[in-house]
């Protein structure tokens, strides 16, 4: 998913600078709905005649703001004009008093900005199943509204107030030129746990300078996310609350049809970057693993083949430890479904073939640990039934995970 | 899956004794295929005339032992003499040489038994992917077929024999009625980790004097399998040597066919102990779930919502930690691929109803924390769908299962 773009500068990470894209503003405070204090709402004002694009969970449990997203996107012709997150409660299986609670942040998020309560987007991103607590949210708006600015500062406060598990805020950024005219994109995401995506996944904001309709956006959009977000796996749980939202001002004054494959390749590498923040930060992770499964029928075979292996918890165990035992990625490979041939797998760990015809290879054990060792390691099999291939990003499962999850603390 | 039949008499476990059906011996012995010295080779003797069911993984990988087993049951028309079973070594993914491998310890047993080699049932259950030490299992071939025996101690032997992280030896045996003569089943398993069966499941195997032809055996054993070894899930993850053999003495004398029914009370009852065994000793397991869904379309639709929730990490992990955390079951349940409605679902924990059409209800927190904290915990959803239901038996998910099988040791 890494590798950039010839003729195009990126900024991944919190470190580097940023390239902020023209037309929009930031700003989040402590409203109280984490326990801890920390910055819990966050604000993203658009310019007007702003276009938007999202994608949200296949869950069939969505959460309130999904589903008011999505009418006010349909509302308005995808048209946004501000993003309001809260971290700290998903408002999700909230009921008729979820869909209450979100429409009321929209309304007077609306009547502070003097827009119609349609362009507002709101999103949640915390535990199931709690009342949102609303009049927390109400009383912080107007300073979180207020504060809004298109600083490097107020994006890395955003960043931060939509956390959750994560230990570290995650930014992206790409910028290209066309011209004298310069194009920017900038991705803000969250997500550590409950990574499993099918379609859209966790929360991602895309903002770019860019003008685009609609139908331009979600084209880019879809392709992008398919190659990124839709390729990483932590815990197999699939988000009640997943989101990708990519918003284009149009400042630019580049329209996106003039740029089309240099804009989609600024994307993915945005996305990419994104996403594998996302894994690295997975919960209790300490070794990622780039796995590819090549020579399946379909593109959709070779990730259903990654994911039983990405799912199977003695692989993942297993990568915990460093264990270069091959058996057990043999065995998901033929728990999958697909109807594979063990005699024509083969499996390298790193560069080093362990598994051929389904059976072991003569292969140096300690270097293959040492490879596993490492916090970015590579897995690679091939199972001879196409040319179809597939890569996900996954992780390994430690004994931190389980506690991470395990602690009760309602 | 517990609870006993009218009229029959059950022993589960090691503490009670044994109802041992006529026509079978049992030994066993180190080999020195276990690094640890334990017993590692076990053998079962059968009389003549004893017929067999077998079922066997889902897998497509599968171990030399079950094509081997599969191939000697159709050649004798499903009669077997002697199941002999390694511990220590899967005797998978280890191609051809496997496969004589495996042939070579059967020619071995048939010539000192006397029995033709397509008599022989082989078992091999441990590591994936390494060579058979075939010449220490030859070696120790004489002393194992000459210690066999037709008591309880020899049972007990085989029961150790066959283990691997299993904690404890896995038995159950019953006994019925008719007239003057009575009918015993003995079932003998091992199984702690790679628990997901589709189809079959782990070792086990199952001893009767009943007389029966096989396609009889096939049908009681396909039933009773379906409603216990197929209803449990400890990781998700399908083995590759998953075997069940039901073996018929006929020296009861009483034939199948007249006492039908008690006869698969009997056996489902065996397979229900042996099953829920299994889970209980499931890897680093602190807490048992039975984890019912009803109102399903069908039985396959309740399975699959039930598996997609036994397969949560988040769930499995919030069960560690005693959480009342029912989002992540809405969660999960939404995640399954069912087109389910949330506004339809409700989840009990115990006897508590904490969401109801996919909302929170008021309950006692406390209360549901108690009912998570015992080993055995009963989990309820309802979905609204239609009539059918499934009951699943699965555990929770520890730091310890992380640290069981991520430690590198090869």
């Amino acid at each position: 998913m890494a590798g950039q773009a010839p003729g195009m500068s990126a900024a991944a990470g919190s470190t580097d600078s940023i390239h902020l894209p023209r037309g929009f503003s930031f700003s989040a405070v402590a409203a109280g709905i984490k326990a801890s204090g920390r910055l819990d709402l966050a604000l993203a004002e658009a310019a007007p005649v702003t276009t938007a694009a999202a994608l949200f969970t296949t869950n069939r449990v969505v959460a309130a703001p999904v589903e008011i997203g999505r009418k006010h996107l349909r509302a308005m012709g995808a048209h946004v004009r501000c993003v309001i997150v809260n971290s700290g409660n998903a408002n999700c299986a909230t009921g008729n008093a979820g869909i209450k609670d979100c429409l009321q942040v929209c309304q007077k998020v609306s009547g502070l900005l003097g827009l119609k309560t349609e362009l507002i987007f709101p999103s949640s991103t915390g535990i199931i199943g709690v009342p949102m607590p609303v009049s927390k949210i109400l009383a912080a708006l107007p300073t979180l509204v207020a504060a809004g600015e298109a600083s490097e500062h107020a994006v890395m406060q955003f960043a931060h107030a939509i956390m959750t598990t994560d230990t570290r805020p995650k930014l992206a950024s790409a910028q290209f030129h066309v011209g004298r005219m310069n194009i920017r994109i900038l991705g803000i995401a969250k997500g550590s746990g409950m990574i499993h995506p099918q379609l859209a996944t966790m929360l991602v904001y895309l903002f770019t300078d860019v003008a685009a309709t609609p139908a331009e956006l979600k084209r880019c959009l879809r392709v992008a996310c398919d190659e990124t977000f839709n390729c990483i796996s932590v815990d197999g749980d699939t988000s009640t609350n997943d989101t990708v939202l990519l918003m284009a001002s149009g400042q630019s004054e580049v329209h996106l049809g003039a740029v089309k494959n240099k804009f989609q390749a600024a994307l993915r590498q945005v996305c990419g970057s994104l996403a594998e923040q996302i894994v690295s930060d997975g919960e209790g992770v300490h070794h990622v693993i780039r796995l590819s499964v090549e020579q399946a029928r379909s593109h959709d075979e070779a990730l259903r083949l990654a994911r039983s292996v990405a799912r199977s918890l003695l692989v993942k165990t297993a990568w915990a430890g460093a264990d270069p035992n091959w058996g057990r990625i043999l065995a998901a490979i033929g728990a999958s479904g697909v109807r594979i041939d063990p005699k024509k797998v083969t499996i390298f760990i790193g560069s080093q073939l362990v598994c051929r015809g389904g059976v072991a290879c003569a292969f140096d054990e300690a270097e293959a640990h040492r490879e596993l060792m490492r916090p970015r390691c590579q897995i690679r099999a091939t199972v001879g039934r196409g040319r179809a291939s597939a890569m996900l990003l996954t992780t390994d499962l430690t004994a931190e995970y389980v506690r991470i999850n395990a602690d009760y603390s309602t």
